[in-house]
């Protein structure tokens, strides 16, 4: 098997939570086919004391805890190598792109920080992460979701790993549009037909028609995304 | 054991996705706790040809398969019932958010369905979606983990839940602003020291120092969010 083009490690307190996630889909192909390595740790096994804490009070007080900095720079001291970029998943960091998957699909080695309870500790922030970035406007319970997510549409970048199955140009954010109406068989389903553009064969009508709805989805429902678009396609 | 305060149900291709998420944290803890019930449920159990397609090429050409209408039809029929609100994730859709989140934990039933491949056939999202959420601009392979990150952010709202681990009140987003930096025992890590305004033991001190970081960082960061913001706290 050759090496894989990208190498994900997750340190994280719940490392159950992606055993599903790394064996099905497109994950699990990509894995098997040894297109990409996908890892979680339990920052627990990182941990040197009898009762394996990871996490304590925060100062200055405030509800909740804070992760620890020791068992979290051991976790990536013994995970990190030449080349890898440190992610910390967070609510704070860098709004997660299609760009932005781009750009981490060209790295090989991904080490992924999942954050729980109050996040961790700052002097971790300031001496182990090299990126921080968030998924979306809105607060988990960890970052492992945030973490698959991030190797789901980093993977998706991998050269391989879509296969037959999905071509990446028709995406939404491809060309910085929403997607456009979508219809397979039956022709008509409870008395609804498929719009006749898309049975007519005329591949330049249909091209037509297809940009035009997503433009004005787009213009719709995503001002944000069109002011943003410099040469809409 | 009571009954569930939200209920969600997943409709997907891949439900052993969700077997980790489902049992591990915060969200394994609510359901034995009967506080949500969450269930994921195999599209393909609803389909009724021989070979359980539910897939099929698009009218018009393109890359990539389409979800036949059918089978969602007899998912989303046969899982909805009065009060249900049926989410179709989908990067097209209204950015989820932490008011979304606070939203949808007020309704008993939220069904979710997850596309693949290039979405499904438009007439379910006219016939049977009450409403298209996408968690970021970024496209994944199926929308099964953006459902867990519906799930996670949405069941954190249910009463009961954070229980004594997390506030909320300190949750990014609570006050549209970026959290503050958070620090726990050893007081020195590395050479690096805990800010003395947080051994300080003075609380209105400690306030205003987390207040004006939280206000620097959502500056450098997301100015976005900041512009958004109509009284900041």
């Amino acid at each position: 098997m050759s090496t894989p083009v990208v190498e994900f490690d997750v340190i994280t307190l719940f490392p159950g939570m992606l055993t599903g996630f790394f064996s099905e889909s497109m994950i699990g192909r990509a894995r098997t086919a040894g297109l990409i390595r996908a890892e979680a740790h339990n920052l627990r096994d990182f941990t040197t004391d009898r009762w394996h804490i990871t996490d304590d009070r925060p100062f200055g007080g405030g509800a909740g805890m804070v992760m620890k900095p020791e068992p979290l720079a051991r976790a990536i001291d013994s995970l990190r190598r030449p080349g890898t970029t440190v992610i910390y998943l967070t609510p704070d960091g860098e709004p997660f792109s299609t760009p932005l998957a781009r750009e981490f699909a060209q790295i090989p080695h991904l080490l992924m920080v999942s954050g729980h309870y109050e996040g961790i500790d700052e002097r971790i922030r300031e001496t182990r992460i090299d990126r921080e970035v968030s998924i979306g406007d809105y607060v988990l319970t960890n970052g492992t979701l945030a973490a698959a997510v991030l190797i789901d549409a980093i993977s998706r970048q991998v050269p391989g790993v879509l296969g037959e199955e999905k071509s990446l140009t028709q995406d939404s954010f491809h060309h910085s549009l929403l997607g456009f109406p979508q219809y397979t068989r039956p022709v008509e389903f409870e008395g609804r037909a498929v719009p006749e553009v898309l049975l007519s064969g005329n591949h330049g009508e249909i091209e037509r028609w297809r940009h035009s709805r997503q433009l004005e989805k787009t213009r719709q429902r995503r001002p944000d995304i069109l002011s943003k678009t410099i040469q809409p396609s």
